[in-house]
């Protein structure tokens, strides 16, 4: 008992010492955000309720209307918004694909200040509720404390948060401790078609005096730990597309002596990855960079439980089983999946069909050294080696469709140190130091173009399901993810006057 | 000169000679068809307009309104209709199930007459423009002498020649020389659901004193010269279902450490086929019956010409060099066609998921004397085989979703004699005697419950394009199929007073 008693007072002891770090101000501001969080998730409502979905060109007008909604919300903060138009986007068999414009906001110009860019996008993937959603993907929906719907993690949540953290300090009449710009665009789901061109030709006005950039789309490695991330893999999208003759055919009447389209096209995706994860395409892994003992030793304080992954996944087996080997194939190795198959049947039910033309869908996620132009060469080499072999009569063609490099960061610069007081004031842990598995194109774009420091701050957790069904991100990290950046800004600050 | 005077009064008398054949009877009846040929056209075009697509569910409603104008068509000709329902069919998932009803009608009940039963089909595969049409699919639309839409040929034309045939003896108030019976269901695309039962229920009374069973519901071999049919391939359609965790993953955040489904299903349906339409199943060829060259000396006087098949299909080669290889393919061979994939991603564009369960279908067209348990059984054990060795903790189902057993008859059978006797007169041409690589689920069925004379009896052109996009039926096979359908009446009736 008397042990008992001493272990409470020393908690305790450590809470107050952790508690007497958060100054008055941030006490403020956390309280601020605290009694404003109804108010930001009703925003989040009224965000997720536009259909902004950038993979069917069909919902372009709502990506628009999505950037008219944040320039509003921006403007309201004082922000000085401009709207930059993007040339029309030149597409096939596609009339309304003209692209939705690009925020570029900014707050605050004192050449004594820090300038923190904060990058965020506000389209989403596509979600019907027929793909198996138990709400409505499009209203917002409150459930154990979670709040679900398309985008609510991925990426209108931590854009929202962002803004909010910025809104405490303006509505309470407080300075701002760093000058504010923001770059949220329509369509990073699609590739963030026409951005590159952007910051190019506002690499010497807009970006030429901004300190950091930070990112914030994508999650913790784990449900209850903060992350920051210093890397993420690439990703190279292919379309296989193999065409037989003028028309679709019936399997009856022709089935036996054509050469079917779809066998061509499954013998060219079996012939890309084993049963076991490991790519087949000659060369692949020639410039991945080794992964040493050392590398591994790092992973093992992240908070990353195997048994809660699979369990949120649905899996009894992955295919590796220890963490240390799960986090390297996440993030020092390539991985190879394919997505589907257009033009072929795809419907419940039969139809003996034998489709004319088959496109498939498949992407690699690259890593550190392989080079976009080397992977493109190998993928295609390949497949006409094994397109080839089979003597067919048909046409093959091979396109990459998206080439995103992979990106990794020095993570002891300042503006991990800033984040890492930040998340240890608001969540009172230290983050994981993560790479991602996923591909922020415009993580080593920024940094290509511009040659500013790049990071990512997550604030969603690793079960928010980004582009799946069920997408959430939970009240808390919501509104801790506000408190964080809020925090964030006042650290950066400090660490500028020292 | 005086030489092509001779040659133009020896063409003259071929010509009479030929016609002399031609009874007057029949010549009132094909100037009746030529005289109505655009209100037989006009027809075709109110049918095709009614999207009765039995494929998928929600367009049930539409078959019924199907039934339901052939119903009034037959009554206006003075047929006895009887409209049975179906029972409720079962299926998950699905609320609008309800199978719509089959008609049974009869006119004429002389005892002294054969009867002769039509069977033929109402509904139709799935088309929309966005596949490819030129057309909208379901307004016919006349093209240099065809008639596009879905269902002009596939089989709505064909049933609507056969009761314009006895319309052409009814509206003229000449004796129909035989019985006439019909059955029309409209759920012949999607497997005839219900229809064995209702033939097992009804054999008994409507089908007891049938004669003979025609069933027009196929196409020439050629674009220009008739066939009848006396074999068709059976069709054991299968979905083979991989499935993996709990929701569609993101192949950034777990490409390369999970088992894909999508992974798993290419391997299995690579495992079915190659490239030279081989199929890989151990012991499927078993019980496929002996080809002689004998069997193949018959194929030879048949009008199959391989450079016009080609260029109409749009390709360059064929998996085999010959008529008659290729017939063999088609008719005594069995092959496999990869139709799709059911959960994957299908859509235009690039979308980076895992597909958390994707569902393979594909079927195989088998001929006698091959045992649809036995290919069922072969099927699952080697699928299941293929899975096992990649050591995969996803689940696997497979399931044969439709088994239709091949058809094959005796062509010199009577009803053949007479069909053979109306060609002549109507196309002046014998007819092509074929099989088909399609299947015609109801030819066997008939024949295995009723114990009657089946004859397949096509008017469609080899070019029809059946379940494909631009489906059509020529004005000139539409027309002169309704007067072949009048003349093998008279013939059957001629046959029977001998």
């Amino acid at each position: 008992m008397i042990f008992h008693l001493l272990l409470l007072m020393l908690l305790s002891d450590v809470g107050k010492s952790s508690a007497s770090n958060i100054t008055a101000l941030e006490k403020q501001i956390f309280h601020y955000i605290d009694e404003n969080q109804n108010k930001f998730v009703q925003v989040l409502k009224e965000w997720v309720a536009v259909e902004s979905d950038s993979i069917q060109p069909k919902y372009r007008q709502n990506i628009t209307q999505m950037i008219e909604i944040a320039k509003d919300k921006l403007q309201a903060l004082g922000a000085d918004v401009c709207i930059i138009n993007l040339p029309i986007h030149q597409q096939q068999d596609d009339q309304n694909s003209a692209l939705p414009p690009v925020i570029l906001a900014e707050l605050g110009k004192d050449e004594n200040k820090p300038t923190v860019c904060f990058y965020g996008h506000l389209d989403v993937m596509p979600a019907k509720k027929a793909d198996g959603w138990e709400t409505d993907p499009y209203i917002l929906t409150e459930r154990n404390g979670n709040l679900y719907g398309r985008g609510a993690t991925d990426d209108k949540g931590p854009v929202l948060a962002w803004i909010h953290a910025v809104e405490a300090f303006r509505l309470q009449n407080l300075k701002i401790p760093v000058n504010i710009k923001f770059v949220l665009e329509g369509m990073e789901e699609a590739g963030s078609t026409g951005l590159e061109d952007l910051i190019k030709n506002e690499n010497e006005r807009f970006f030429s005096n901004i300190s950091y950039i930070v990112i914030s789309d994508n999650t913790w490695l784990s449900k209850s730990t903060p992350a920051l991330t210093y890397g993420s893999r690439g990703n190279a999208c292919f379309a296989v597309t193999v065409e037989g003759g003028v028309k679709d055919l019936h399997s009856g009447a022709a089935g036996g002596i054509v050469h079917e389209p779809m066998s061509d096209l499954i013998a060219l995706l079996d012939s890309l990855v084993d049963s076991s994860g490991h790519i087949l395409i000659p060369g692949i892994y020639d410039d991945v960079s080794c992964i040493v003992e050392e590398q591994k030793k790092q992973y093992e304080p992240i908070a990353f439980n195997l048994t809660e992954y699979k369990a949120d996944v649905g899996v009894t087996t992955l295919l590796y089983d220890t963490k240390e080997d799960i986090l390297s194939h996440l993030w020092c190795y390539p991985s190879l999946s394919v997505h589907g198959i257009e033009g072929a049947f795809h419907e419940p039910g039969i139809k003996t069909v034998i489709p004319r033309k088959v496109i498939g869908k498949f992407s690699i996620r690259q890593v550190p050294d392989m080079n976009l132009t080397t992977v493109e060469t190998q993928v295609k080499q390949h497949l006409r080696d094994v397109f080839a072999k089979r003597q067919s009569p048909n046409k093959l063609t091979v396109e990459m469709t998206l080439g995103a490099m992979p990106w990794f960061a020095d993570s002891r610069e300042p503006q991990y140190e800033a984040a890492k007081k930040a998340i240890k004031k608001v969540f009172q842990k230290d983050p994981d130091m993560i790479r991602d598995g996923s591909t922020i194109p415009i993580a080593s774009m920024f940094e290509k173009i511009t040659k500013k420091k790049v990071m990512m701050f997550p604030i969603g957790a690793s079960d928010d399901g980004e582009h799946s069904q069920q997408e959430k991100i939970s009240r808390y990290n919501y509104i801790n993810g506000t408190k964080v950046f809020a925090s964030f800004l006042l650290e950066i600050s400090e660490l500028h006057k020292d």
